[in-house]
């Protein structure tokens, strides 16, 4: 599992601060998540391939979540994408870009599956063999959702050196001793399957949770999650202005991460106001010492 | 009068190709024209202040040229703007704004006013004392105005080593002299007015002609020009697909400056297709000599 931040940056895009935008790579998915204006731009940058890209997720239709969409959708076009895009995101996103495109006498030209969101509670919004992604209601002045992509449990590994000690055992019967089946040999003795097999590798999960106030409710969806990215745009010196505005600052990222145990934090989302970051990484780390910055062309990789 | 270029690239942005803006500089005004994805940050990186922005001029709905305005619109707003702003741009440009405002649940802040167009010969579409912009009806494949930018002619100039000579001549005679008026002395004598004055200052003049095909009949709009910028997106080698585009080549650009007797020319809006621009200003300055390639930070003052 790979993240790869292209933009962290609250408000405004500048020179050197783009907007909000990740790629994240699970199983064979590249997953595109906000998509502020530039994106494309930072997907290049990053040698991101266009053609991956067939999921995109919409926490919420502020500007620096979402103006990059449809430079992006029209961009697919010239570059002549049949593939279906998928977009997932509040309701509205649907008539953003369609607007768009009736206004630019464009089309897309390829078909885009619009998932509208308007539940306020957690929900399954993809699933395949492989992963799930639910949303994570936020508080925010806008409807806004955070996205846990979650590995399925993978099918349990051969044990080859212990199967190859049963000869009966067949290439056919793989499939059975992956799945958690025991193995009865023709004399009626059975050999359990923890005894041929390897448990599964440890599914993962990534939590994206921006932007949102200080929200105790999103501790039990992403408790024990691997990596969590909690948005962070202002020190504790703003938190009334962190309050008004709905946003959080970083010991409430931190204090978020330590309630949900989770195993890494990466902040961002910061204030153009702040010069520095030093001071975000500082004040996360009293409260949850694994926190690291999310920083543009950065890659968090998790085995 | 100075043009700064913003981007000068056509379709999809990348990292150094960005798509069309630029400011001009003329006569106290900062008029910007054309707004691709990322122009505010193009803006920032040349140093152009928000602020002075007033007037936004729009050649057409395509996205390189207009997927920037919602976000620039929204940073005004984030930058506590009050001043008004002028859009000027075809027929559906409120609509495009209006809605991208409405579903991102924000409001400019500060007046904006739409001045749509539909027109498709050329018409006034700015005056004040000392400008005036007219349409350039163009030739694409949607709704598609160029601009040309005039300065007025201006008050004469006083010659006060003439006007010294005679004491009779009060300052509150000034601006009746700068106005082009004789003075009638108290014995009767008429002095005539080019006896005390300079000629006024040569108005200067802009054409901005983007997107377009070869199109003969904006020659006598553009007649004399002293700058003009001629899209040039490919090369003669395409020719045909300039035509079915309804695109220029460089040498086509250079013709219709070479008829409208302009005195330079700027060529830009390249396919990224070209590696190189060297082959675009070979093939211009066969047949336009004083041609320059439009690159981006690259400025043209005129005095």
């Amino acid at each position: 599992m790979k993240l790869t931040i292209l933009g962290c940056h609250s408000a405004t895009p500048r020179v050197s601060a783009n907007p909000t935008s990740q790629v994240l790579e699970i199983k064979n998915h590249t997953f595109l998540i906000d998509c502020g204006e530039g994106t494309q731009v930072q997907l290049r940058k990053y040698k991101v391939k266009f053609s991956k890209i067939k999921h995109i997720f919409i926490s919420h239709l502020h500007g620096d979540h979402v103006f990059g969409l449809i430079g992006l959708v029209s961009t697919f076009r010239l570059l002549n994408r049949e593939t279906e895009i998928n977009v997932y995101g509040p309701k509205g996103i649907k008539e953003l870009i369609v607007t768009q495109l009736r206004l630019t006498e464009s089309h897309a030209g390829y078909p885009i599956k619009f998932h509208e969101l308007t539940s306020k509670k957690s929900e399954v919004i993809f699933e395949d063999k492989k992963v799930e992604v639910y949303t994570i209601p936020l508080n925010h002045r806008i409807y806004t959702n955070g996205f846990l992509f979650k590995e399925k449990l993978g099918e349990r590994k051969l044990d080859m050196s212990a199967v190859s000690k049963y000869p009966e055992i067949e290439i056919c019967d793989y499939q059975n001793l992956k799945n958690g089946k025991d193995f009865i040999l023709q004399n009626g003795e059975l050999i359990t399957n923890d005894s041929l097999t390897f448990e599964p590798t440890k599914p993962l999960s990534y939590a994206f949770c921006s932007d949102t106030a200080y929200s105790e409710s999103i501790v039990p969806i992403i408790k024990n999650t691997d990596l969590l990215y909690h948005e962070a745009t202002f020190l504790d010196d703003k938190i009334e202005l962190a309050k008004t505005t709905k946003h959080s600052t970083a010991s409430q990222a931190a204090t978020i991460a330590k309630m949900a145990k989770v195993s890494q934090l990466i902040i961002g989302h910061y204030s153009n106001r702040y010069k520095s970051k030093d001071d975000f990484l500082i004040e996360s780390k009293v409260i949850f010492n694994n926190t690291q910055l999310a920083e543009e062309g950065k890659t968090f990789e998790i085995l």
